[in-house]
């Protein structure tokens, strides 16, 4: 008989994305075989992450030192700034080496469907940013799909007033795809390729 | 930049079956987005578990309890004793509840590829449970593989002096599946133990 401890952590597991009922007890059965050398290190893994990783006040990045590294990193380039959806496209962008300006983190998109608003996301903050002297160009890094390119045509108009150039990504980013999946070389040549917006 | 912490805590996740680097990462964003409510009782549930769970000694199922709830359960009847390879085989028994008696859990198949001897297995026990006088059959309930068939016949052998009746589980047409997508060696099967209508 399932026990109702481990019955809950498969259930936890299973909140996970990519992983079902089936695919979560299989991880946990292999957890049970691995508990000094994985199961251990894995719950103390996420108790420290989720106590010391928080998000930066200035751009949304998760970082353990705030304000985050690349914010408070003095190389660099202090006039691009680059809007992403989510954390996970930032680590996209930075795996590519492409981009050695700084981020900001929307934390998601417009859409109407999820009722998310221009308030539930960082675009306030971000018109605040563009303000600054430094910053000479905005680049919309947001995915190809309909609620990103509307967040982008958004922010694009809220940026109409502020002295600033707005580029977004080349086409290249693949109708449909996520920054997530995509490969170096894709992110690389669309950043190159960015146009006016 | 990927936190050092962060990092760690994505090639942990990675480690479990069915996730990658890339499905870790957004795992981990995923959990990032959910401290409270997922991300800190996963890793409570995680460090319970690893503590509480033990192997039974006598059955190999794990529990919290010592022996386990089923080897504890007196309405379990005393005279079966179901050989699996593996904890998750004997938990898609209990779901299914077809079965009533007591179960064998190997932990895992004799593998001469992986080096898997028969003292790496639960086989010793199995054949001084199988002698007890309550014991009348031994279903050898193990995968239809290579390993696990030759498992099946090695535990048989063994098994060739006690006075007990050793039985497999069927082969054969699985319930609600169609005869066009099974393989051959099914349907041989199937047909060979065919039985009146």
């Amino acid at each position: 008989m399932v026990v109702n401890e481990l019955e809950a952590l498969i259930q936890l597991m299973a909140r996970l994305p990519g992983l079902g009922p089936r695919s979560a007890r299989r991880a946990v059965l292999h957890l049970m075989g691995k508990r000094e050398s994985l199961m251990l290190p894995l719950a103390a893994s996420l108790d420290r992450v989720a106590q010391a990783i928080r998000d930066c006040s200035i751009c949304g990045n998760l970082d353990s030192v705030e304000p985050c590294s690349i914010c408070s990193d003095e190389r660099r380039e202090p006039s691009l700034l680059c809007v992403v959806e989510e954390v996970g496209d930032l680590w996209a962008l930075e795996r590519s080496g492409a981009f050695r300006g700084r981020y900001h983190v929307l934390g998601g998109t417009l859409s109407a469907l999820d009722g998310r608003g221009p308030d539930d996301l960082r675009i306030a903050s971000l018109v605040t940013r563009a303000k600054e002297p430094a910053v000479t160009e905005v680049i919309l890094a947001l995915g190809a799909t309909v609620d990103g390119q509307t967040t982008a045509h958004y922010i694009a108009e809220r940026l109409a007033g502020v002295e600033v150039a707005v580029s977004r990504l080349a086409h290249g980013v693949p109708v449909g795809g996520e920054l997530d999946y995509l490969d170096d070389g894709t992110l690389t040549a669309a950043l190159k390729a960015r146009r006016p917006a």
